[in-house]
This record gives C-alpha cells, structure tokens and sequence, in this order.
C-alpha cells in the first residue's frame, strides 16, 4: 500500500481523474488516496497561490502526486500553481515520453518513440520579470551549473536504465554563449562518463526542425525548460495528441504526475475528454513506487483499448477507430 | 538600375550567391553591384565584428543588401553577424515565407502557405548575458512597447497588402506575464484596427504543436524573435526543406535579403548546395525595390525547375525527382 495525494484540478480535471482512479483500482493498484483542493477555487477564494499551506504538508508528507489540469485565473498577480509546485518541492526533472501507437492512432510519424528530458526550475521559468521603463519589459533567464549536471545527469541515467542508445541535447548557445553556453559545456562534460551512449548537440532552431519532420532520428533530448516546453508539445502531437502524453516531474524527495494538456474548460463536465494523458501520468507513477506490476497491466489494458479502436473524440478518425466513446466508456473498456 | 550591397559569405555561401547573381542576371535584374566582405576571413583577420567600418557604410548607402550566410568562429567573444547587421541598421521584421511545392518537393503537408513575421531586434537576442555568481549565468529577455507595435502592425500591414485572411501570434504568456503580455496585448490592441483580418493567438507549447501537426491551418503568424527562429526553421523544415527557404530583413530606412539556412561548411565547395534559399531571398529583394516583373520572371523560371525535378541532393527524392544536379547545373535550369 502507498499513500498518494491526487488533486481532481480544473475543467476536465475531476472527470479524467475519476476515470484514471478507476482504471487503477480495477487494476489492483495499492494506494490510499489523500486528496486535496487546489487550482480554480482555491485561487478565486482568495489564495493567489491556489493551494493552501495544509495541502503543501500533505503533499509533502506522502512524497507522490498524482494532478489533474488546473485552471490559473487571468490577470490579478496569480501564480502558475504548475511551476510553483516544481520549483517549491525540488521537482528538478521533466520526462516526457512522446511515442506514436501507429496504425492503431492516426500519425504522420510511424516509428517515434522519443523521451524529451525537460529541466524544470530554471531558465525564464524563474518568473523574474519586471518594468524597467514606462515602455520596457524584461525577464530574466537563469541558468546554474548544478541545475544543469543534475538534469544532464538524470537524461544519461535514464538513457542507461531504459537500453536507450542515444541522448541529444537542445540549446541556442550560438546566441546566448554564457546561458545555454552553460548548459551545452556541462552536457558535453557528462556525456564522456557515458561511452557507451551515442550523443549530439543541435542548435534548437534546426534541431526542432528535425524533430517536427523526421522525430525517428532521435531518442532522448534533453533540454532547458522554456524549450522542452515547446519541444514536448510538438513531439506529443505529431506521435499522435498532446492528449495521450502523461508526465512525470521527478525530485530528490517527492515527484509529481501529470498529463502534459490543460484543464480545457470548454469540454469540462461533458463526458468527452480523454484520460489517457493523465493514465500515462499514473503509469509512469506506479513505475515510480514500484508497483511496475501493475504498471503493465493497465498499460497493457489501455494499448488493448487503443488498439480496438475504441477512441475519444480527440484521436478519433473514421479510418481506423471503431467505437467513438466518452470518458467514462474509455475507462471502463 | 538599383545599386545593391551583395557579400559572399562562408561555407556554401560564395557558390549559391554566384548561382543566385547568374540567374538574376539571366532574368534581366537591373543591378549594379558593390561586393564586400564579411565573416570568417574577417574575423579571423582580428576585426570581432566580422565586418569593416567601411562596409558598414557602403551598407547604409545602397539601403538594399543581399548576403549569403556565414560562419561565425566559435568562442572568442565573436558576435554573430547576424544579429549585429539586424540591430544596427535596425531591421526590426523578419519575413519567413514557408510554402509546401507539393507535388514536386516531398513533404507530409501538402497544402502549406505561412508567412513568419518575426520580431528581429528584442528578446533575448539582445545579448545582455553576464556570470551572476560561479555557478550562476543569466541572460536578459527585452521587450519594449514600440518594437511590439511595429512588428504587430507590420503583421498586420502585410496581411492586408497581400490579402491574407489571418494573422496568428505566439506567445508565453501564461509564464512571462509582462514580456510576452505585451507582446499580446499590444497584438490585441493592434488586431482591432483590422476588423477585415481573422486574428488569434496560441501559447506558443500548443501552437507549436499545432504548427507542426496541422500547418494548413496557419496563414499569417507574428511572434518574438526566438520564438520566430524556431518555428520558421520547424515551418520551412516541413514544408519540404530549410534549404527552400529565404527571408527578408526589414527596417526604416535598409533592408538585408537572405537564406534562413547556414553556411554548411562540410559541403562546401563540392557544387552540392541549393541555391533556392538565397534565390527567395532575391525574389523578396527584388519585389521591395519594385523590380516585380523580374521577381515574377525569376519565381516562374525557379518553380519549372522544381516542376521539372531537377533538384539539388537536399530534395531529390526517387519518387519525385528526374535528375540530380549540382549547384551551377541548377541555376543554369
Ligand atoms: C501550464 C503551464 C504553466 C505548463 C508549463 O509551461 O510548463 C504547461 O505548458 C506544461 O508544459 O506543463
Ligand atoms: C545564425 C543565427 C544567429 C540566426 C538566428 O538565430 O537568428 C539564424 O538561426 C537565423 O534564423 O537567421
């Protein structure tokens, strides 16, 4: 038994996570379930952080997370609760796995199977922005040599620890010499220590180029946060939807997981969205805790799902899906 | 009789602007030529810059300059060139046509058609970087209220003179509330006085996604200026090849023409290299200073070409292609 904190979030928060929890406890997941508020409501009560100091503890306290979307309120001082969970609890590393399930989801891209490795505390994401002058603007971009070797380091692990053969790295160093200069040097550092890894440096203007048109030449990329935003985004998408990609944001102490997609108010509450972005998040989740077990088995039973072709809206395609199902029919197939 | 700067360049350069200035010549451009040096030589001479005083005058004089790309040395507090020649004659837009030449170019998105209005002085192009502690880099992203204004309005300028229907920004807004918040704001407020044009904007995580998935659905797209380097390399790459693709620098009062790819110096002087980059660049010069029927002339004579499937290695495809030529053999096509 491991005890989880979940947050059902915003928008098609509360549904795919009842639907994720569902799925996990026919799988015969061991978890006891904490679960607390946070996002829309928390905000508009009042909390510009939405969250409170109580649900942190809880957080903290059971070291895993399992989130839902959240919704940030526009304008009014409020805080990305994505970041700031990333930066509050140490959660150094973002691992995307962005994989095509051809013929069974419709892709232009085959044979993709591609790991992005986002750093995830750093670079402009430090949220230092200020006014300088009436009509001047700026944001700071920060980069260290630790965050770097921690990031760098986690991606050659994981290559080793999962038989991947190579790891990439993305950066604009030919523009910003010192900063993505940085990060370019520590990967070049630490790639040595790895002979057995192949490894390569693009310039993220061409390397995102490659990516978008042949994603099979690569493996795993890791990269600073701003890019491995983006970057994440278009490898999801063109394996198949943003909707399919869970992640996991790993730390020294606790980890949180997550589907790579937004809270999507305007399909809220209609039995339409897919859970499978917020699914792979709990697969990756059971892996983390052990359960890999079970890991497999609803991988296993979503694959089979996928396969049969029975398919949300979001991935469904006359040609190859047989059944157009809602979120709860997904869940229970 | 228009008096133009031209510079060769590094790498492929000297080969693709001869194969260029032939076909210009051919077409009847109406061009009388000033040729100056920049880049490596220059450079390694001991001039950082990668240019004269000299230069920098005859540039400013002929206001029109069409320049094959560069190398840039690495390390040594060399500036890019690049960067330096748009901040000081203050060219402020970038113009990145992506076009798919579906049939005759292999691509996975047949119907294709984006401009790349890109902001081409700010952000964190600015070069403002500086070691805060041992440990910790940063780099400075600018964004100021007048160079948003032109850049949005000439988006939108061009939109109109060209009848496009839609004009897209990208931002990270949702991060970087006060940088790129102006930038959209200053897009919405802009966006208004053109009721005729459809106008929307993207994060740029999704957009890029989308971008990448579905280009169709793009026409007009504006943004920040490294946001703009990546997409247009990620736009150009899908739309057949980076190597198609050219760009027009605009400012007040001079105006650069150029390919968006590098200076490949690996396949140098083989007669391998496409000129087409450069030759669009031309194209876009031609058109600025009013020599539209030579451009028309020069786009009809390159478009048969490809028709024809007379393609350098970089596109020459088994399927599509009917011979393969080299850099000189093409431009004689
Ligand atoms: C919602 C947003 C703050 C977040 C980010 O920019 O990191 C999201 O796009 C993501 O990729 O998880
Ligand atoms: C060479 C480099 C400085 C340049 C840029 O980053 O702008 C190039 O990638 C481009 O897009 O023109």
């Amino acid at each position: 038994m491991t005890k989880i904190t979940i947050a059902k979030g915003d928008g098609i928060g509360p549904e795919i996570m009842d639907a994720t929890l569902s799925i996990l406890t026919a799988a015969g997941a061991k978890l006891e379930i904490d679960e607390i508020e946070v996002g829309e409501k928390v905000y508009l009560a009042g909390n510009t952080a939405g969250i409170s100091k109580e649900s942190w503890e809880v957080i903290r306290k059971n070291k895993v997370f399992l989130k839902a979307p959240i919704t940030t309120p526009q304008g009014g001082g409020y805080k990305s609760l994505n970041v700031t969970t990333r930066k509050f609890l140490g959660l150094y590393s973002n691992i995307r796995p962005c994989t095509s399930f051809h013929p069974f989801v419709k892709t232009k891209h085959p044979v993709m199977d591609i790991v992005i490795v986002r750093e995830n505390e750093e670079d402009l994401y430090a949220g230092i922005e200020h006014q300088q002058t009436d009509e001047v603007v700026q944001c700071l971009k920060l980069i260290s040599r630790p965050g770097c070797e921690k990031i760098v380091r986690y991606a050659f692990e994981f290559a080793k620890k999962y038989n991947r053969k190579k790891v990439t790295c993305f950066t604009k160093d030919n523009i910003m010499k010192q900063t993505d200069g940085l990060f370019h040097k520590v990967f070049d550092e630490i790639a040595v220590e790895y002979p057995e890894i192949e490894n390569e440096h693009w310039i993220i203007d061409i390397g995102a180029a490659k990516l978008a048109d042949t994603p099979e030449a690569f493996d795993v990329i890791v990269m600073p946060n701003l890019y491995g935003d983006v970057m994440s985004d278009v490898a999801a998408q063109i394996a198949g939807s943003v909707g399919l990609a869970g992640s996991a944001n790993i730390g020294e102490e606790c980890a949180m997981f997550e589907a790579i997609h937004g809270s999507a108010p305007r399909r809220a509450g209609q039995n339409l969205a897919n859970p499978s972005g917020l699914l792979q998040g709990a697969v990756l989740m059971l892996n983390h805790i052990g359960q890999t077990k079970v890991a497999e088995k609803v991988q296993n039973a979503w694959l089979k799902t996928i396969e049969d072709g029975i398919h949300t809206y979001d991935i469904y395609n006359e040609e190859i899906s047989t059944k157009k199902v809602g979120t709860k029919e997904f869940a229970e197939a």
